[in-house]
């Protein structure tokens, strides 16, 4: 025998970022009472991400074509690539700064600890890219964390190993802060006032 | 054409009880990465438990079933009827107290301002029901907000026309609190030491 469905469901939601039982239970209770359409819509919609959203070849963010919209817009810089760690951080960029060129997303960022190498984060990939000779300047925009720091190293150096110029958005970052959770004004300075990386 | 999955499944997030804009997105890159095959299950349960799960035809409560488990359960004190505003509230009082009769689940409490009045909370029902002569004592398990308040007063003027004797949960609640959240021991106490309602 199964368990009731309205426990399958809060089980169900606890998958969830920041999610715990009390919180699935409201989301379940709240659904039910009052969004049923809403949750409809949320079923299929989520069905249908999960099947159709793969990554972009490129650079590596999600899209539901083999090549995402912005790499395959034909009036983007390609000789500027902007590094950063997840989707969340490439939008942020792309809506709080004026940059043109292209990026390279790297779905997290260096952690031996866990089995996090440069092969997970697709640098193999991006070396070679880089070797290619069209990218001339590499911007890293990893986040501040000591990991966030340790992964902008390492692509410094394999940037300098290939002839390509690395530079590091500017000092203004608050430390240790998620890139993404940066309010405009600052991400924004921090993109323009970028140094070279060391 | 319609806006790229992505946006959508953020969009469809946002139906969610305290999911704004940010949280969406969170959620939706955490499952794109990391959660594939939870969230394929969370849409299955979801379309299923929105299909499926109606209102328990006596106490109103969430039902897969035309008469919910407890309901149907027929060693439950049917003289004892204890009325809550939610689900949740239900929930919380049988895992909370050793309570064996039966539950009404209004689904909401009064509050003319937004029409919810004695017929949305099903009361009209609730009186048909105390006429029939089967309860004995309305254990009135409403919250200590100004509309639970008001509820029970409504609730226990309802009982006593029908000879039915209302009582209402001792002292011991937090003022103003949502009984959902009280703690086990509080919410146990409280229950055991029930009043006269007034
Ligand atoms: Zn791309
Ligand atoms: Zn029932």
């Amino acid at each position: 025998m199964s368990l009731p469905l309205l426990e399958q469901l809060i089980d169900a939601f606890r998958i969830l970022p920041g999610v715990g039982q009390k919180t699935a239970q409201r989301m379940a209770y709240h659904v039910l009472e009052r969004e049923r359409e809403g949750a409809q819509k949320l079923a299929e919609v989520l069905a249908k991400a999960i099947e159709r959203i793969g990554h972009c070849t490129q650079c590596r963010d999600f899209s539901e074509t083999e090549v995402c919209a912005v790499c395959a817009n034909s009036s983007r810089e390609r000789a500027q690539l902007c590094v950063v760690e997840s989707p969340a951080d490439r939008l942020a960029i792309e809506s709080a700064t004026g940059f043109r060129g292209v990026y390279y997303v790297l779905q997290g960022r260096l952690s031996p600890l866990d089995g996090i190498g440069p092969r997970e984060l697709g640098l193999d990939a991006l070396g070679t890219r880089l070797q290619q000779g069209e990218v001339q300047e590499l911007i890293i925009a990893t986040s501040a964390t000591v990991e966030g720091e340790a992964t902008a190293h390492y692509l410094a150096q394999l940037a300098r190993a290939n002839n390509v110029r690395p530079s590091r958005l500017a000092q203004g970052l608050p430390l240790g802060g998620e890139l993404e959770y940066v309010d405009r004004g600052t991400l924004s300075h921090a993109f323009g006032t970028r140094t070279e990386a060391t």
